[in-house]
């Protein structure tokens, strides 16, 4: 495997880009190709089976630009399609679950752990599971929050509306005595500031928020770093994107997740079949 | 056909449940079939290639019921695919668009019509395209509103938050000067009280709501009667339900979409394939 090769990054939409958004930031050096199966977003309504059938196109396409390492920026698809991404494609992978329950289980003292997620990833028992997995005495609360992604989409991240959902959310997780929470969607980022500053207004005291987008950062940079696999140190770094519907219906909301203008960026549409 | 077989309906979801239950509110009579192909839904995001093969399927298997009539209970279906079922199934079939477009253009004095409806709808064009076809003269403003859906799924559906969002969706509605809105998604009634309060606090004064399924249900009643297809009256009529996913997930919200709890109802899951 080649140091200077790039990192490819997947989710099913543009949400990942707040992984990408956070490797840009931890890893400046490295070269990036994400790409955002924007034709068919949501995965999370779909069946274990095609999500995985989809998890294999995404991955061989990004595979084909002879990637050192996958990213897999998608709660759906790091619950169900891993093992199977593992199995077939000859480079190493970092999924987003197992970062963020491990980030969680690194902070929480009382060890009862909330996580806002998806109506799927609830579902799917993916953070109980990683978790369980860490320390079998860790609680999970997770609690699906269906109006988080849509009030990011809509950029409508601060302010009343915000707030009050916020709240809504985040009460019956205080209720359970949770002192840390997961963001357990690519997309909350995004929501940070207003879950961090409702969380300490309904608690009464600061809660340690887990990203798991920065703690999937975090997790790719540690395995560069023992593979040998970082890009050599002073290199400026790239990301290019490719999306699989129409690119120009992306921008607005692929900034807003970047955190920057998507002017400059290369954003290409692939076709998947 | 027979007038004592029973109506299809469906949706790719449970949203189609406002127009069952309008129909069932102005035809107490019928006997209704119900298909929301829960496991795929939204719709909104798919090709239009795709919806019409789900389409397909779900018209085909009502039809196999001896249906006398079949309502498609979806904006994005009735976007795209009702010439091709109009051609393949041997039955009169009413969709959402058309009567909700035709209630607007009577309603409407200045020729300013609004439209809330889901993003996938407004890329559609599928109103502005329904109403130019009845009156070229009127103005269609239509407005993705990507919040509703899951404020009506979560029950969210009066208070501070569905009030502040209702805002400022209709804000820019109001800033062009419409004097009809057309709740153009079938989630949409269960927000009706409120759009309609905040509609009038904006404006200062009443502006008409058309609830597009009762307009369907209406469309449906005319059909029928013209026919001769109505059932016999005095009929006590009956809706029994069909899933594609498992059923146990939708009670609660299929019971918000009713207006009555689901209990005493058949909900059974279907293969689609």
């Amino acid at each position: 495997m080649d140091s200077a090769a790039a990192i490819g990054v997947f989710d099913s939409g543009l949400g990942g880009l707040t992984v990408a958004r956070a490797i840009r930031e931890a890893l400046p050096a490295e070269r990036l190709v994400y790409l955002g199966d924007t034709a068919r977003v949501p995965y999370g309504t779909r069946s274990a089976q095609t999500v995985i059938r989809y998890a294999r196109g995404c991955g061989s396409l990004l595979a084909r630009h002879g990637i050192k390492a996958l990213v897999v920026a998608c709660n759906t698809v790091s619950a169900v399609a891993l093992d199977v991404l593992r199995v077939e494609l000859d480079v190493p992978i970092v999924g987003v679950v197992e970062p963020g329950a491990r980030a969680a289980a690194a902070v929480t003292r009382s060890g009862r752990v909330g996580v806002l997620a998806t109506a799927g990833t609830v579902a799917s028992g993916a953070y109980p599971r990683a978790l369980a997995a860490i320390d079998p005495r860790i609680e999970v609360f997770a609690r699906a929050a269906p109006l988080l992604v849509p009030l990011c989409e809509e950029g409508w991240t601060s302010g009343e509306v915000p707030r009050l959902v916020a709240r809504r959310y985040l009460e019956p997780l205080v209720a359970c005595g949770i002192d840390t929470l997961v963001l357990g969607c690519t997309h909350y980022p995004l929501l940070r500031d207003t879950l961090e500053r409702e969380l300490c207004a309904i608690v009464g005291a600061p809660v340690p928020l887990v990203d798991g987008s920065r703690a999937t950062a975090e997790s790719l940079a540690r395995l560069l770093s023992e593979r040998s696999l970082a890009a050599p140190p002073g290199g400026c770094g790239s990301l290019e994107l490719f999306v699989t519907d129409l690119p120009d219906r992306f921008t607005e909301v692929a900034a807003r997740f970047l955190g920057r203008p998507v002017e400059g960026l290369q954003v290409r549409q692939v076709d998947l079949g």
